[in-house]
């Protein structure tokens, strides 16, 4: 946007933009479309985002995203609480759920280890799951990070730890292709990603 | 988003899917996102969005999208009053900003003629456009309306009402791709399209 703009939109755009995946083109449009809409449409939109941003906190025990003390997988006496699937993030909770095959609980890390971006072990949520291990009751951890250079070190790396507490440490087969992220997989492919899961 | 998702994630991840080109997985990624960010970064967000809808209405003269009495392209007195450019919406005003070439000033319909979509000729800004054009002063008004059924069929229908006053009415040349989007064309196409403008 150049200075003809006024200064309100300009502004708009480029909080837009600021939005992984959406480039300076999309985000023009998206601040002119936020014009069209009703003064109170925009009011929602400005309190979901404070809401969701304020009223969100870490599950006590999974570290899900949620708006209570225990998540609702954690909360759900039905779930079996001996199989515990790693995950990198919240969303990848989303993409198993809609395979409605896993029956089991969840651990989000959020974020997978990266020397070069500066993320070490002690900056994942990885201390909670050890001490939810050691605690007793869980069986097998299955790590779920994707494919990645990334997801495969930070697999590796938890394993290490949790194998001599004498927990059965299993990974996705390898039905997910190779570089691919988690949560573009489609139901089935990640249901047999989980049905196919090995020793590591 | 299942109901494993917390309310206030998936009342979020709703209000991104309505914006266009937004669909419910990008949307979810955008709320997981807005989870990631400073709760200072979310609030000046929320903020952009009510500032914007707020302090922006239309132009006195031209209709465009400004938080002054006057935009700052009327206002400016270095451009020529006596060329008009009349197009669909503000955004379309930065496509010709970023030609560079344009020195006349601009008019905003904010829409098409469009019967099948209810959209009337009242509905549109072109009464103000031919108050404008009595006011004398104004010797051109080059139609720059999308070269689609809708733009063709608006450009038609305001060059009938503008022609018995006085002034030249020209259109657009096709230098722009039949039935493409103006917001998406480069500089020197729409540059071309505007220099080989033609008489209607």
């Amino acid at each position: 946007m150049a200075n003809h703009d006024a200064l309100p939109l300009v502004v708009l755009t480029e909080q837009f933009a600021k939005l992984p995946g959406i480039g300076m083109k999309s985000a023009a449009r998206l601040a002119y479309h936020v014009m069209s809409m009703d003064s109170s449409e925009v009011e929602e939109f400005a309190q979901a985002l404070l809401n969701a941003r304020n009223t969100l906190h870490y599950c006590r025990c999974c570290e899900n995203l949620t708006d209570r003390e225990l998540c609702p997988i954690c909360d759900d006496p039905s779930r079996d609480p001996s199989t515990v699937c790693v995950v990198e993030s919240p969303k990848d909770i989303s993409a198993f759920e809609r395979t409605g095959e896993y029956k089991g609980l969840y651990h989000v890390l959020h974020g997978l280890i990266s020397p070069l971006r500066g993320v070490m072990p002690d900056d994942l949520r990885i201390r909670s799951l050890i001490d939810r291990v050691r605690e007793g009751g869980i069986s097998e951890v299955i790590m779920a990070t994707n494919p990645t250079v990334e997801g495969d070190t930070t697999a590796a790396y938890i394993s290490q730890l949790l194998k001599p507490l004498g927990v059965s440490v299993t990974r996705l087969a390898f039905g997910l292709p190779v570089g691919g992220m988690l949560e573009y997989a489609d139901e089935v492919t990640l249901y047999k990603a989980l049905e196919n899961r090995s020793e590591m």
